[in-house]
């Protein structure tokens, strides 16, 4: 048996050890458990936790006679996310105490494949850009990014094995990146989004926050009923597009360091760099992003804005007011934009088998009110395209930073395939 | 003053005569309460309404001192929608009684927009085959279509102005074509979809069940902060695109016979008529679109089908059984003949100014269980594409037989104004 903690191990191993009689479901939720009472007083990671609940949930899996595909897997669902017995509240006073009737599909699916279902973690104010109290975990005093914030620490800290986020901006790639986590944002629509409190249908991505490729996979293939994705050869000749993005004047000495190791070292491992400039138009996006954004959430929160306005964060607040007003036609013109910008993704990538790209701007900023800039994730958000990231360099103050691999449209596997590769070529951060 | 009942008026003419004094919401909903009074035993297109309650709504606007713009309109939710203040009950026992917190975006916007939420009309089992009590209110032995059944009767039997609707298959506008309004399906989620009981997200459309095009456009000009759209001249002379689809074998005699006589007489109006074939494909596109349908509503439902399903009907407990047993594999590949389809959309239009199709197989068969063939509206619905079916014909059972316009994606204000110069030529059923 392995000397590392139950709440260390990836959730490959923790299926693996269930399922040979080596720990128990019980056995590992109170591992987790255990961590969360020793840190969450810093971390404040959750926003709903019953500890005899999630080891009650535990023994039930422990007592049944045939393992399940993912049999006492602790998972945590950011606050956003509907669960059938805990409430769900939107980091929101508006919902305080709301108890959805149903689990969301994306937890429904997870809860009957053997997940534990450990808890809700803190979401910025519907996962817009207004803050809970989370901390990084490797630094309090700096904030773990956003929105799922709760999700990116809680994974990170070693509190719960994965965690679901959603990602209209960055929300799943910044906090992944900022606390040192593997972010996976799959392709759009790819995990169903039925009991997703929307923010803007036309960018929201339910993604996965773990530790490692392979646990996002596991996760995946339980989500989607579908094998593992392929392991590649090591000695495998990826070509790699290497993208600065629109967005290279945000890059913090630390993230232009992290991509130029990432290139050489992978240059070295066999990869052929490819430069690829993006489009002009694509310059665009984030300002469509925005208007995507604004308007769609206007119409989401519309019975709230009328009748619950004074419960609003000013930040949501503001939002609202410039969506309401906006007029259709500005609105329609990013959708264009946005729709033949991904007419547009076959050529930009030519014949890479991924690009690479930053993950966030540096290390995560210090202060916990303002989660970070979410350009580098949105560009990649409105494509529509798969992307994660992965924690694979340090900054000057010792927090993670991280790189960003990105695919082609429901070619997902082939990029966690990839994912796992570099993994292995470059290392994790610590 | 009109001598046609206030029930009966199109909502354009019942919002000037609001506002020029003429009449007052209260008095339009009472028109509709009157109807829905003589009527209900017969139709049953409600799934819940209270009448005083709806009359309070009437009465405080009317005790409004500026009008708003859809001032005093009434409008019907299919039942799959959220409202605040009326239950939410899905056609299922396992939602009866169900409250949810808020308005879904849609109810919340028209609200906002001054109308009356009259009630909540009959789904068929969530918006899916198995059907609600709704009969055909030009022959109760008939099916009114499905699965926005009650929305479709209850307009086309002025009990209500206008309704919600949703098409995941044909929901919309089959209804539509079988009662004899006007179905209109906006472009792939134009109409935000926050509040929305998915049944398969990447076909879920809101849509509009109307009387007149004008009220089609009259109401999504509140939904999207838009115009109206432009009148186009009565001399206009577009170029239609004629098509009968890979299910031209489906098609009844009096379905073949209005599109004979569309194509005759909008030739004689000044259109010219080109014949479009659709790519040979696209024949696959119904066995995809089941594919989405099946697997997408086994995740939607996962937890209905885990912890209820003895309360479920036969029907859908056989799509959630077939779709959660269901690889991942030929899903992805329905979905990618879905995009490829999509993306060859700009060559099946060429250069025609829309689409002309068969809104349904024909009249609205005898019987109540079965809410008729999908495949006629899906093809267009998995193409993400706007759509309208038009009341224009009748069939030899003296019911309403529709014909189909179909527009390219984003440009549904050019669809509307020539549905609108479509409809001055042929003129409506009755």
């Amino acid at each position: 048996m392995s000397q590392v903690p139950l709440n260390e191990l990836p959730a490959t191993d923790i299926v693996r050890m269930i399922s040979d009689g080596a720990t128990t479901a019980e056995a590992v939720t109170q591992a987790c458990l255990d961590r969360i009472s020793a840190r969450e007083n810093d971390v404040k990671a959750w926003a709903y936790i019953d500890p005899d609940y999630a080891l009650a949930q535990a023994r039930i899996l422990d007592g049944e006679e045939t393992k399940r595909p993912l049999h006492g897997v602790p998972i945590g669902v950011k606050d956003v996310i509907d669960t059938a017995d805990m409430p769900t509240q939107m980091e929101s006073p508006t919902y305080e105490g709301h108890q959805p009737k149903t689990d969301a599909a994306c937890v429904a699916i997870l809860r009957a494949a053997g997940a534990v279902i450990l808890g809700k973690t803190v979401t910025c104010e519907f996962a817009g850009s207004f803050p809970g109290a989370t901390t990084n975990p490797h630094n309090f005093d700096h904030t773990p990014g956003g929105s799922s914030s709760g999700s990116g620490a809680a994974v990170a800290d070693f509190m719960v094995h994965g965690a679901f986020g959603t990602q209209t901006g960055g929300s799943v790639l910044r906090p992944a990146s900022f606390c040192g986590a593997v972010g996976y944002k799959p392709t759009y629509n790819l995990i169903n989004r039925s009991g997703l409190m929307f923010a803007a249908e036309n960018l929201d991505t339910i993604g996965l926050l773990t530790r490692t490729v392979d646990d996002a996979d596991l996760l995946m293939s339980g989500l989607l009923n579908r094998p593992l994705s392929k392991t590649l050869p090591n000695d495998a000749k990826p070509r790699i597009g290497l993208c600065h993005t629109h967005h290279w004047d945000l890059a913090q000495p630390e993230t232009i360091t992290a991509m130029e190791d990432s290139t050489e070292r992978l240059k070295f491992a066999g990869a052929a760099i490819v430069e690829i400039t993006l489009p002009e138009s694509f310059a665009n996006l984030s300002k469509a992003r925005n208007a995507l954004n604004d308007f769609e959430r206007s119409r989401v929160m519309a019975d709230l804005w009328q009748n619950e306005r004074d419960q609003l964060s000013e930040n949501i607040a503001k939002q609202l007011e410039s969506g309401t007003s906006m007029d259709y036609a500005p609105y329609r013109d990013a959708v264009t934009l946005a729709n033949d910008s991904r007419a547009q993704l076959d050529d930009v990538f030519g014949d890479v088998d991924f690009i690479l790209a930053p993950a966030a701007s540096g290390e995560a900023p210090e202060g916990l009110n303002y989660t970070g800039d979410p350009q580098f994730q949105g560009c990649w958000t409105i494509l529509h395209v798969p992307t994660i990231s992965l924690p694979t360099h340090t900054g000057p103050n010792g927090l993670p930073v991280g790189i960003q691999l990105v695919g082609r449209r429901w070619q997902d596997e082939t990029l966690l395939g990839w994912s796992r590769w570099v993994v292995q070529k470059l290392g994790i951060w610590r």
